[in-house]
């Protein structure tokens, strides 16, 4: 006898993540019933992948459900928010418990790390495609926005660029990785939501965006927003080896700067807290580089060693560009 | 030049529904930033509508918008809440123009019709799939949940039963429905969530439940939750002439019973509100209709006009029945 819906959603989903009291009522009514601090206001972001668009169909299901809610996260993370809930609609085209369990496993270690717990859900049949809304709090006018930043600014970015894009290329056959494809594989496959740097650094900054659809993308975001322009130093942009070494090899910048599904965070600051940035990143679980700065007028300009502009930027991310 | 993505969503998503003052940061950020009224319980819940399973392919975009919309409010409604924001994300299998339009504008109706504000969104590409998940408020204490009724509660249904299921059957060419079509159509493309009617009865009822998955599923859950059984009595269900002609010539209760996708309410009410019940369902722009009571024991009992049971009634819709 095949698992029905009901007991399906029940088994897997019914507690998962952390146990808050916050929750009046979890899964299994008509909605759920939450509690949002008095003195905090409520962020909340709502992401999609697709099989097919977003990962390859047949990968490990325990990185799928980590990932679904790690690039989630990313967005509470870009807004210095601090993670409570979260909902989940999983279309899946067959019952497949072991795949569930695998799935579930991914999702609810991240989850209880970052003390999030599920609290609503809705499981269909169909095309396999995962949805998956946070909600997180924040102090009132404390939330990092896009359209803070002014002139002078200092922009940072926290790990390295590309690692993701390239495990892509390799995975299209495009770029031979050898022995460094495990560690770019796991950059793609388990990104870890910048939650502690978004945190801190909040009091700091102006700005913050995760950069999900690539630097340049993102970051334009926070230029158009904030009606202002940026100048990042090449040589200053963190990478990894093995991004370094395909740059050093092809001229191609388009992986550290444009190819997106890095879930690290870019923030820009005052110039005044330079060092204030520095104490607190010493004390951070991720590196954090100082690339560039905000400027009058619009648009990224990317500068060379010796101060010269770099031609050719690709643009980030855009799921409907060649349609 | 194909729109862009970020073009995509701000010209459609940016503005839609109603312009609501505790909206602080709305679609275009990495987050929406939201303000709960200090008094109140936020009331979540997340659905997915998927082409093939929910909905046929060339559907009329407008018609699905709504419902996509109309089938979350109906969460709201059950738990006597007040809408207030919504959040979409929406995947395509392509960027077409006019379907999207109209896709916005049944959508942008009924949320500026019950006073909600789409605060966030994500828009990916691959099988037409709709997530939305609402957001609204409720007094403390004061949700219909499931799992608040007593033995001798009266069981009232909103609206007519069966008549989504009926057009279902009908465009499955298992129902000549005749110069009745349009009227059934109208039942299935357009639901009218029950809002009102959730908030109107509050203070009266026990329990209440949407019934999509059906009369018998959804009642079950109110019995399986409230640790008790119900009997309905067959001769007092509202039925539409369509229905019931239906069901006299067929003998078939699996469709008002069991068929699903009527986006009405059940609801439990002590007995001893049947007057006040009575004078309000008289200010509805709904019939409400007693239909039965909650009884010791477990499961939905049905019986006929002369007090005796029922047999063979199915069971609600579920997606993974046939797997």
């Amino acid at each position: 006898m095949p698992a029905s819906e009901f007991q399906l959603i029940e088994r897997h989903f019914a507690r998962l993540g952390a146990a808050r009291a916050d929750v009046l009522l979890g899964v299994g009514d008509d909605c759920a019933l939450l509690q949002v601090p008095a003195d905090r206001q409520l962020a909340v972001s709502i992401d999609t992948l697709v099989e097919g668009t977003h990962f390859f169909p047949g990968v490990d299901p325990e990185s799928l459900g980590h990932k679904a809610l790690a690039v989630n996260l990313s967005d509470l993370a870009a807004m210095g928010a601090e993670p409570a809930w979260v909902t989940l609609a999983l279309t899946l085209p067959r019952v497949d418990e072991p795949w569930l369990a695998g799935f579930c496993r991914g999702f609810a270690r991240l989850a209880a790390r970052h003390q999030v717990q599920l609290v609503g859900g809705d499981t269909t049949r169909g095309p396999l495609s995962i949805s998956v809304q946070v909600h997180g709090f924040v102090e009132p006018g404390r939330a990092l926005r896009r359209d803070q930043a002014q002139a002078g600014d200092q922009v940072y970015v926290t790990g390295s660029l590309g690692d993701a894009g390239l495990a892509l290329l390799a995975a299209g056959g495009g770029y031979d990785a050898g022995d460094r494809l495990a560690a770019l594989q796991q950059q793609l496959d388990w990104p870890q939501p910048r939650i502690s740097v978004g945190q801190a650094l909040r009091p700091l900054c102006r700005c913050a965006i995760d950069i999900s659809d690539g630097l340049l993308a993102d970051l334009g975001h926070i230029c158009e927003k904030s009606h202002l322009g940026a100048t990042l130093r090449q040589a200053a942009l963190p990478l990894s080896e093995a991004v370094a070494d395909y740059v050093r090899a092809t001229g191609d910048w388009s992986i550290p700067l444009a190819a997106g599904d890095d879930y690290e965070l870019c923030l820009v600051v005052p110039a005044e807290h330079q060092a204030e940035v520095g104490r607190i990143a010493r004390t951070l679980d991720v590196p954090l580089t100082l690339i560039g700065q905000m400027e009058p007028g619009a648009g990224i300009r990317c500068i060379d060693a010796a101060g010269n502009p770099v031609s050719d930027l690709q643009g980030g991310y855009d799921h409907f560009r060649n349609t």
